[in-house]
């Protein structure tokens, strides 16, 4: 049974709510304290005109933190393992942050703006708060606050054809997780090739909440004859993608190894958990995609216990009925036995009935 | 038009999730990242059998965050200008929380259960994040983690006598925001008399997801004949009791002063604050109660400018119809000119029409 959402103001709404909600979004989430469109028409026939056509996502509740001050990169360097004195000045580098003790705290994309200043694309928690504390504690000169930057991505295969409407065929050339600046509305605005899907894109980064219903008319102008929508992220292609959520699929008690991510662990000076994350450098589980043998596959509101010959060896954390490979698609976190791609696992699902499930060697795209 | 909320792991669940939703909770909201209950009947039916009978809540929401270890009395005061050395060891204490600058942060209760060991019973924002930046910049000796306690609310007139059936008649003589141990299922738990109403009641410190069924079914057993209901915080009720939410009524924008909470700025050693909280002593905005000459009073998903003679002097942030004092009840933040009790403001609310509101002297209750 379905439950509606109470609006609020500490749930708050985008720069864009109005213009999502003429388009008929039908249900929301939380993120960030700011409401995140989660649904159009149905999960289905969302995520198959995403692989058609073009979306326009109002993601502005990957809300931004920006750090300026002589220490921004001294304070960023110190939350995540990945090197930042390698990425580039047009680069978006995905970051996963940890504590000391080496869990996750986030996993943003961080871009710099300047060498004294950095803006955090956020996951769903309050890193704003972890940077203040570290700031207080450290005594660092660094300014951290929540910049009036709202993203709004364009996603699907005909993104190229909608962007170059409005920016030229410059866009077409802009490599992935590369930005360049744009014009909207007279603006300079950061546009990267990036966001939540794997069906190509963009991610605006729209500078100023007064120039969101601008940029919005002109998408949808240009967007004519394109069957360009309405969207949002969508929780079948994400799992195919094998794009991870911070709050589903890794939590504050994974370390990035266990989530996949250890080729971000870099060893580089000022991380605060490297000897955390040195001892902890061979996971006893990690993120796996698993394969469901049904066609009925409900949203995963509580881990599902994965079994291999009855011993419990994991859980599944995100999963869905996935149309285009006619199967159920799943992300899990599996104990060191059980992770070997092959391996044939029970899922203790919300239903009466226990379902089969088969560890993959990849994602399906 | 209503939206619905999408049910996901990452908006997490909670002990009593299962029996609010057969008790047939219509609405929920998120807050620290988990579901919280918002609507039952309607509004207003909530709010007048909440003021008739008793109700269990389920505020699971409010997580606990624990601090443990010799600094963690230490740590706790670093973030309020409340002296916690006063504290008393069956009270609850209220600390507004602030950052090193004077802003609000959260304004949690906070109980002490040994001398070097505290909860942290948190409004909607990661306040573990701001704690665990503090421990690793100042190099503190305390472990900051979420333990498995859930508080569960029984609020209204018979709240007495429902906890009294259950934990016998020695809860009546609890005073307010103190704190009992009492019997759930075999283990001593904290019973506060607390609660986000002002119809008298209780918090119950569910300490153990597992203890939560037998809870719920031995006070909905010992409610028979006591009208007893599932409910939650209500939007009316808690406007016309003055009870601020934060994240709606005041923000990372406000300092405790703003707030209306100045009495706990107390200059205390070890609070971050104190050298901001003292320059910004005599604030020039203030949090008041406005009374608005309307019948038809939506919810206020945005600020209400607020204008007098044609000068913007501050907005309105939460608001509703209260059928009981027959008028539009409303907390407002006011510039100084303005916020004087009498005061007659122009309202410009989301419908076409200006509505009337005068500043009141206090709250309705």
């Amino acid at each position: 049974m379905p439950h509606f959402i109470t609006p609020s103001l500490r749930t708050r709404r985008t720069p864009f709510s109005r213009w999502v909600e003429q388009k008929g979004v039908k249900a929301y989430t939380v993120y960030n304290h700011m409401l995140l469109p989660t649904l159009f028409e149905s999960l289905e026939e969302d995520c198959a005109h995403l692989k058609r056509a073009v979306q326009v996502w109002d993601v502005s509740a990957q809300r931004q933190v920006e750090l300026k001050g002589c220490h921004a990169e001294r304070l960023l360097q110190m939350t995540t393992p990945r090197n930042l004195a390698r990425m580039r000045d047009d680069q978006c580098c995905y970051v996963p942050m940890v504590s000391p003790d080496g869990y996750m705290l986030n996993d943003p994309v961080v871009i710099r703006l300047a060498p004294d200043r950095f803006r955090v694309s956020l996951a769903d928690s309050d890193m704003l708060f972890y940077f203040k504390g570290l700031v207080a504690g450290f005594g660092l000169d660094v300014a951290v606050f929540e910049p009036d930057v709202s993203p709004l991505a364009i996603q699907g295969p005909l993104a190229n054809d909608l962007a170059a409407k409005l920016w030229g065929d410059k866009v077409r050339d802009l490599r992935f997780f590369r930005h360049m600046k744009v014009d909207v509305g007279g603006k300079g605005m950061l546009l990267a090739r990036s966001g939540w899907s794997k069906q190509g894109g963009f991610e605006l980064y729209l500078d100023g909440a007064e120039y969101a219903e601008d940029l919005w008319k002109r998408l949808f102008e240009a967007g004519e004859g394109m069957d360009l929508r309405a969207g949002c992220p969508n929780g079948i292609e994400r799992i195919e993608s094998g794009l991870l959520s911070f709050g589903n699929d890794m939590t504050l008690s994974d370390t990035p190894q266990q989530a996949g991510l250890g080729r971000y662990v870099q060893d580089v000076p000022g991380c605060l958990a490297n000897d955390a994350l040195k001892a902890m450098a061979r996971p006893m589980r990690i993120i796996r995609a698993v394969e469901i043998a049904a066609h009925d596959i409900p949203g995963c509101v509580s881990p599902w216990p994965l079994w291999m010959q009855g011993k419990r060896v994991g859980e599944i954390r995100s999963a869905a009925y996935s149309p285009e490979f006619e199967i159920g698609v799943a992300i899990a976190m599996i104990d060191a036995p059980a992770w070997s791609p092959g391996t044939l696992l029970q899922v203790e699902g919300p239903g009466d009935e226990w379902l089969e499930a088969t560890v993959r060697p990849g994602f399906w795209r």
